[in-house]
């Protein structure tokens, strides 16, 4: 079964993590919400999730794929010391890399945006261009492993890409059993 | 492009609906959203949505499909004079309906659960029983053309049923382009 990380904190945006978090589920993947420390984290409308891991515990070579949702979550996960280093594995690695709204903040912590073209949320756009991005302003951007969009009407867009890049990848069986 | 309708109204539980609207979108499908009047339909949870359409202008033989999301909506848009005839044409008609949460209560309207094999909120199961319904707690239930499940925890096993149900009825093509 394939595995994917979703890396969050508190005030995390909900559908940007719930989304992700139901539609890989919906696919067969197992799936792993780590926050700098475990329980419960809450996102900004009030739903609920359940960090499995700290970012302490995060074994970044035994995931396929990463998740970066936006709101809050990325700046109260972006200081924890283990952060970047988990962040830059996924894209040294050429693993599937998706990133929307504040997400792409734990790519720069990761020192891994230099030369890329993304997008993000409009208010972190100076922030990406400062560190070396291409920065444009568009739904979805596929740059290689990183796909990245700006808030939450990207998503059906952000999503298709970011499953496109899967499937060749060789991790989709469509609709899987059980 | 095949079309969508989703029936709901003031206080939706935000992701029963946001999940199956983005996914229906990512699968390349047209989406509309109907309420008893059209403009801003606000969730439980705050997310705001556009109903494109009242249901007074429904056409709901010009749509391929139903989703039926849970929290109050579905109270809202029930005792619209129209609401039972517009989901009854999805059930006679066998097109593919999806139901979550308090969203059979329109099923219940349009008289069409008697014999039904399906779930729901745990609150609105006797409704369903005395209606007529097969009840059963499990986290998806699929009886012919009708896909149902429980609560928000539910919803990848809901939708990959009723995208499971999309393909077989040839509603889907892989990772439409656009």
């Amino acid at each position: 079964m394939p595995r994917a990380l979703i890396i969050t904190g508190e005030g995390f945006e909900d559908i940007e993590l719930l989304y992700p978090y139901y539609r890989l589920l919906e696919a067969g993947f197992e799936v792993v919400i780590a926050a700098p420390s475990r329980g419960r984290v809450r996102g900004k409308h009030g739903y609920e999730v359940e960090a499995d891991q700290a970012l302490d515990e995060v074994d970044p070579a035994s995931f396929d794929v990463l998740v970066l949702p936006g709101g809050r979550g990325p700046e109260r996960a972006r200081v924890h010391p283990r952060a970047g280093e988990v962040v830059a594995h996924f894209i040294d690695s050429e693993k599937p890399v998706a990133a929307i709204c504040h997400g792409p903040q734990l790519l720069i912590t990761a020192r891994r945006v230099s030369g890329r073209r993304l997008t993000s949320y409009w208010g972190i756009r100076d922030d990406l261009v400062v560190a070396g991005a291409e920065w444009v302003d568009e739904p979805v951007v596929v740059d290689g492993n990183l796909v990245t969009a700006r808030y939450p009407p990207d998503i059906p867009f952000w999503m298709r890409e970011f499953f496109r890049l899967l499937e060749r990848r060789g991790l989709l069986k469509p609709y899987p059993e059980g």
